[in-house]
């Protein structure tokens, strides 16, 4: 089958692979239907140094089961499902918790041992409890906005959680890549009353308004910090989304947050501390968030996708056969496209 | 009158100064019957550079009310009164959220300003919103106790909220310091299953575990977070309370949470980063706490130490004049008392 390879820092190719296999009893082989490049994609991208095995990629996708280990229960050939970036029991003890990111048995896609999705098939550990079964067909409309439930919109919505969104709070998001603008998303869905996006993008800004985000913000540091304080009568919000991962927008997110506050953070940290520590408690801000257990989240989410309610798939502006990938992953670092579907 | 006036590190003394007056309309003059000496106070008497015209210290009090500003309206002269080591007004938006250590018109005692609780009396301005009238009287064998509703018990039981204790939780104190101590009475408060408290200081070990303490931890770094885990099944514990605020005790903190768990800071943070940002953020550990607002737990607590539940006093082995304050830091410093309490 072909599958996306990531050699080194901007050599990504499109190669045959073996076919994905159920290898385990309890391992599902899907179809890929529709599959990402993530923004978290983009970090080796940028840095990792050449192998020779190279990484296969990907870790969002939907796709039709085409064969169950003897142990699967659950899903049946045929099924459409939609596979979270992370696979997980949903028996154990984190599961039963929502936290599926923290799975006893559970694990990444795009490592040697479980292949990416960038890819024309994909083994799915632990099928039963990673796989959601989608009650639409394969070619529905709403494709894109259901794939977001893999990563992108669940990444967001965890980003809201964290920060404690609900109704009436004032929110800001750091970061305007795509799980900033489905964070905006959140924050309107949580019935969040103000809500400020830091980032420079036209395009971008442009989207988070329709969004649903009432104020834009197209400083850095300090002055960005102070445009937030001014549109907050001086306090700052109570809810910041934290998107990159930066130590600059890790600052700006304990500087905006208001006393009694919260950060949420969704962008994976590049830095072994974390700033601004003394500030964080001073004022008495909660700072939160990791990997989304977006496995958690469909069930909470899919109907608003379903109903119309919200159309988290408009962050894609390129769809690309798996053969292009390469180039999806060049247009993406290169800021000419926010997110790159895939279709096998 | 007399009062505690700290020249640099090492230098503490008792003086003559000019009389607390009332010198804003909203502000009460506090005859300071019971004062204590924090941890907190430890670290400038270890590092204060040499001042001329020294520092005012204490921020622990109960006294008896001698006089009242014009707009003061709920208390009167004769009333006895525990004071939080923050002041705040009662009515802005951060007091009516709970968290008054924020407060629009608060700040805190032993400034240039305001000056210090180790003396003779006090001025307290806000004395309306910062005040809280005990229902004793002067001498009650309760005193300790209620004392510690100034800071120390307000404190701990801040930790336990913020790192989210409740009934069935598993949880670890680090540091076995008054506040440390205190952690472990309000995570037991709080319905804490297993308490686990770091430390190794045999005299407050023993009081951790009449407190509450399930298990001692003696050894640090490494070997402590594999300890914890040892004694956790593996996972580490849901609520951390930090009770230091050194990196190392951070970095401890960090790594004994299990994964969605809480880490919830008291330790005043000596460092301007957060370690473990990392790590924290690949398990989903909440980070949180800061200055505890002390004045919105005392209406919770009061009743549990009047009615004898709970005994937070037991932190104080040492009782001491005023003129032998100097003493009482030197004690507390070499660890030969756990907390003084000091009788003008």
């Amino acid at each position: 089958m072909r599958a996306t390879v990531m050699y080194g820092a901007g050599d990504v190719r499109v190669e045959n692979v073996p076919d994905a296999t159920v290898s385990e009893p309890t391992d599902a082989v899907v179809r890929v239907t529709r599959a990402c490049i993530c923004g978290s994609d983009l970090w080796p991208y940028k840095t990792m140094e050449h192998t020779e095995g190279g990484r296969a990629m990907g870790h969002e996708a939907i796709g039709v089961v085409d064969a169950v280990g003897a142990d699967v229960g659950t899903l049946k050939v045929g099924d459409l499902v939609v596979m979270p970036f992370a696979f997980s029991d949903g028996t154990c003890e984190f599961c039963h918790e929502g936290l599926q990111t923290s799975c006893s048995h559970g694990g990444f896609f795009g490592t040697a041992e479980v292949p990416g999705a960038q890819a024309e098939a994909v083994r799915v550990p632990q099928a039963d409890g990673t796989l959601f079964v989608l009650p639409v067909s394969e070619d529905d409309a709403l494709m894109p906005s259901l794939v977001t439930l893999s990563d992108v919109m669940g990444t967001g919505h965890h980003a809201a959680v964290a920060a404690k969104v609900g109704p009436g709070k004032t929110v800001a998001v750091v970061g305007d890549g795509a799980v900033g603008l489905c964070a905006v998303i959140a924050a309107k869905r949580l019935g969040a009353e103000q809500i400020i996006i830091l980032g420079r993008h036209p395009d971008r800004i442009a989207l988070a308004r329709e969004f649903g985000a009432t104020q834009v913000v197209r400083e850095r540091g300090d002055e960005a910090v102070e445009r937030v304080r001014e549109l907050t009568e001086g306090y700052g919000v109570h809810s910041v989304l934290e998107c990159v991962g930066l130590e600059q927008s890790e600052l700006t997110a304990i500087e905006i947050a208001r006393p009694g506050g919260a950060v949420g953070r969704v962008g994976v940290p590049q830095d072994e501390t974390m700033p601004a520590s003394q500030p964080a408690f001073y004022n008495n801000i909660s700072v939160s968030g990791g990997p989304a257990p977006v496995r958690a989240y469909i069930e909470e989410l899919l109907p608003d996708i379903l109903e119309g309610r919200i159309e988290p798939g408009r962050v894609f502006d390129r769809v690309l056969g798996l053969d292009e990938v390469s180039d999806g992953y060049r247009a993406m670092n290169d800021r000419e496209a926010i997110k790159v579907m895939v279709s096998p």
